[in-house]
C-alpha cells in the first residue's frame, strides 16, 4: 500500500543507526562518549534550530555536569561513527502532550532525517523525564541500557535488595498505538473537528488502542464512541511515529453501511460527511496554507493528510 | 486481508460493550454496582475456571472489603445491562510477563468470548498492580474512571496540590505494540526460536516498536538485528492483543532479497529458512498436539500461528 502514500511520512526516515548492541555494553557505550559524541541541543522539549533550519548539537558537558543521557544512535559507519545523544532535562519540562508551537515550528523547518531524528529525542527524553520514579514501588529509578530501559534503584543498590519498598523493576519507554481512520459511505468521508483544532479544521477520528482489542476492533469502537457509526472491512494503510508525548499512529481506512451520525459531545465538537469533491479542495488549499471552502485539511506532516491523499488517490 | 484468517484471533472478540461513556461517570459505576455486577474471578492472574471450562463470576464483595474495581464493561442491554468487573490485587501477584501454564490453560480451555474478556481483564489488573505509585513524581496512586486510568493523589487531595512533592499527573493503561513478521526468501520462511522456548518450537521473529519509528521501519530493524536479514515491500497481515503483559501484536510479511543469516546470539538460539512443505508439515502436526518433522509450531492461539496458516493460503 505504501507505494500510493508520499514517503517516508514526518517522523519517519531517521538517517541513524539504533545500534540495540551497543545499549546493553556500557564499555561501547563509554567508549562513544570518550570519543566523538554529540549532544542534541534542546530547549525544553522543543528543538534548537540553526538560523538555516537545522538541528543543533553540542559537545558532551563534562563529566561532572553530565546529567542522564540517552543514547540515539550512531551516525556515520565503522571507525568513523558518532554516538548521537540527548540529555534529560532536569526539571521536568513544560507543555502538555500536544505539539505545541515548538513542535509544529520543527516539522514546517526540520529535512525529514532530522524531523525524524528530533522527534525520537524527544519522545524519549519527554518519557524520561516523566518516570524518575517507580510505578510500582514509588522508589528512585535510574537510566539504564543507554536510556531505553530505568531501573528501580534496588537494581542498583545492592545494599537495598532486601528492603521490601524497593522491589527492582524495569520500565520500558512506552510507545501508544492510536487508530486513526478515515470512514466511507457511498464515495463521502467522516471526519471530526475536536474542540482544541485550528479554526475551520477537520480531521479523521482517532482513539487509543486500548488492552484486550485489535486494530480493526479499536477502530470500529472509536468510530462508533465518536460518531455513533458502525463500520466493516477495516484495512490498515499507514503508520507514523507521532511523538506528542509518545504515539505510534496507526492509519486505517474502513466502509460505513448507514451514515446516521450520534456524535459524542464529550469528545467531538462536530462529525459530518464531505464529498471526494471537498475533501479534495481542502488538501489543495492546505498546500497553500489555506483552509478549503468546506473545511480545513489536516497539515502535511499528519497522518491524518497522508490518509485523506491516499483516499483520494485510490480510485 | 482478514478473509484469509480464521476470525477471531484469540483474545479478540468480547462480547461486552466497553462503554466508555460510562467511565468517567461516577453515578452511572455507582448505579451499576448496586444492582446485579458481577466480578471476575482470578487466582493472582490466572483465570478460576468451572468443571466445565468456562469464567467464574462472583457477587460483588462487601464494600467495606472492596478492592480497587476495574469495570470491564457491559453484558446485555439496556435496563438488563449488567455491569463487569475485575478486582485489583493487593499484593503483587505472582509470574513474569509470559503467559505462564494458567495462560496456556485458559487459551485451550476457553471459548473466544470468554478469552477475550479474560484477556482485557488480565492486561488492566496487571497494569493496575504494577502502578500504584505515579512514575513522575513517586507519590501514591488512586483507580480512577473506572479503572482506565490512575491518578497522583495530589489530583484527589485537595490539601496535597501545593505539596512540590505531588503532581497530580494521570496515567493510562499500556498497549505495547510489538511488530512480528514471516520473511520470505524464494518461497521459503525465516523463523527462529529463543532459548525459552519448548523443545523444537521455532517462530516468527519479533520485537518491540520504539519511539520514533514505523510499523514498517521496526519490522526491517528487528529482522535484521535478529537475523542479519534485510527486508522489503513489508505489508500489515493482522493483529492480536496479547496480555502478557500488555502486547499489541502486529503481525506483517516481507520478502528478503538475500538470505545470508548473522544471528543475534544475545536474543536467539537459531534462526534458519524453512520450505513452504516444511511449514506445512509443521502446522499440521500442531493439531494433533506434536512438534513437526522439521520443527515445532507456535499453538493456534499465537498469532504467528495465523501468520504462518495466511503464509501458506495465500499462493
Amino acid at each position: 500500500m505504501s507505494e500510493c502514500l508520499p514517503a517516508p511520512i514526518a517522523f519517519a526516515g531517521s538517517p541513524i543507526d539504533r545500534a540495540d548492541h551497543v545499549r546493553a555494553d556500557p564499555a561501547a557505550i563509554a567508549a562513544l562518549l570518550g570519543r566523538k559524541a554529540k549532544v542534541l541541543c534542546l530547549d525544553g522539549l522543543d528543538p534548537v534550530l540553526s538560523d538555516d533550519g537545522a538541528l543543533v548539537w553540542r559537545d558532551l558537558p563534562t563529566e561532572a555536569s553530565r546529567g542522564e543521557l540517552v543514547f540515539l544512535g550512531l551516525e556515520g559507519e565503522g571507525e568513523h561513527a558518532r554516538g548521537c545523544f540527548a540529555e534529560v532535562p532536569l526539571n521536568l519540562p513544560p507543555g502538555g502532550p500536544h505539539a505545541g508551537p515548538g513542535g509544529w515550528n520543527a516539522m514546517a523547518v526540520l529535512d525529514v532525517g532530522e524531523l525524524a531524528i528530533y522527534g525520537a529525542a524527544r519522545a524519549l527524553v519527554s518519557w524520561h523525564a516523566r518516570h524518575r520514579f517507580c510505578a510500582q514501588c514509588g522508589a528512585a529509578t535510574v537510566i539504564a541500557k543507554g536510556g531505553w530501559q530505568r531501573d528501580c534503584v534496588s537494581r542498583t543498590e545492592a545494599s537495598a535488595q532486601d528492603d521490601p519498598n524497593h522491589c527492582g523493576a524495569s520500565h520500558f519507554p512506552r510507545v501508544d498505538p492510536v487508530t486513526i481512520m478515515t470512514v466511507e459511505h457511498e464515495g463521502c468521508l467522516l471526519l471530526g473537528r475536536q474542540p482544541r483544532f485550528p479554526e475551520g479544521r477537520y480531521s479523521a477520528l482517532a482513539g487509543f488502542v486500548e488492552p484486550g482489542e485489535t486494530i480493526e476492533e479499536a477502530v470500529a469502537r472509536e468510530t462508533f464512541e465518536e460518531a455513533g457509526v458502525r463500520v466493516r472491512d477495516v484495512r490498515y494503510v499507514i503508520s507514523q511515529p507521532w511523538p506528542f508525548p509518545s504515539s505510534l499512529m496507526i492509519g486505517c481506512h474502513a466502509f460505513a453501511d448507514d451514515p446516521a451520525i450520534v456524535m459524542d459531545e464529550t469528545e467531538m465538537e462536530d462529525v459530518r460527511w464531505f464529498t471526494r469533491e471537498e475533501v479534495a479542495e481542502a488538501l489543495e488549499a492546505r498546500t497553500r496554507g489555506e483552509n478549503g471552502r468546506a473545511f480545513g485539511a489536516p497539515p502535511h506532516t499528519a497522518v491524518a493528510h497522508a490518509l485523506l491523499a491516499w483516499w483520494l488517490s485510490r480510485k
